[in-house]
């Protein structure tokens, strides 16, 4: 069973834990691979809107994610998120159930459509992942990321449209 | 003839003057339309990498553009800009100046490609002036600007690789 809740204070900790291996290895997101804490929990939790976990009935946090506006004012009803899953909890379906919770929750908050501005080609997962659940490639990034091992590879935009 | 060069701290009056109508129009550009000039100082100047003007001989300016990263570190080499054009100064290859000016600048300061987030695609002089440019149409954001008097319309993600 995989619980979704928001993010709360205590949780930092765990969330970090699971954040860093993704942040150092530097595949799937550009963040800077010798961030820390701090910079992390900027970038996911002060400068986003509203962010959450996954956890299973022990109350391990299996994953986390966030929602914010993806542009200004004149854009914001189009949302952006970032998820990650632990490496440990891999394979289990929490990716899928974040980003099914997550376009119930967009649409709760009142967004219209949701948008992915850098899904790196080499993570076929997250591809397939965000595809199953209804997004669309509606762009190529010639090589928009620089990846650790496999110089610049392209990277998708892909997008859904919530509401009408 | 049209003079490019760095924006100035001198500047910002005349910059401010010309950014204010397009802002308060509210059709090409996601900002706020109530943005006032220390928001728009921010927006443009602050959190961005290098600012210019165009002027023409006598110095009146008739544009403004800015590049800074489309992406943190690991997407840092992709170049996004922002142009905005005197209304009184339409129809006279700012847009086209400005933009080559920006390619040859990117390029300069190390950047391999760039670009464009949110194309407005009523904004068709805009279109028409990347396309002339290079730059592709590789997405199409469905509903993605809120136009002040047509609604959700659609918008482009324009892109062009400036080194291989």
């Amino acid at each position: 069973m995989i619980r979704l809740r928001r993010l709360e204070e205590k949780d930092w900790p765990a969330v970090w834990s699971l954040m860093e291996p993704i942040i150092r290895e530097g595949e799937t997101y550009p963040y800077a691979r010798d961030m820390d804490s701090a910079g992390a929990r900027h970038m996911w939790v002060e400068v986003t809107h509203t962010q959450y976990v996954a956890e299973d009935e022990q109350g391990n946090i299996l994953g986390t994610y966030y929602i914010k506006p993806n542009q200004p004012t004149l854009g914001a009803h189009v949302a952006n998120c970032g998820y990650m899953v632990a490496e440990s909890a891999r394979g289990r379906g929490v990716a899928t159930a974040m980003g099914r919770h997550s376009l119930d929750e967009a649409l709760r908050l009142g967004y219209r459509a949701m948008q992915f501005n850098l899904v790196v080609m080499t993570n076929a997962a997250s591809v397939r992942v965000w595809e199953k659940l209804g997004f669309h490639i509606v762009g190529e990034l010639s090589g928009a990321f620089q990846h650790p091992t496999q110089g610049y590879v392209d990277a998708y935009v892909m997008y859904k449209v919530l509401a009408d």
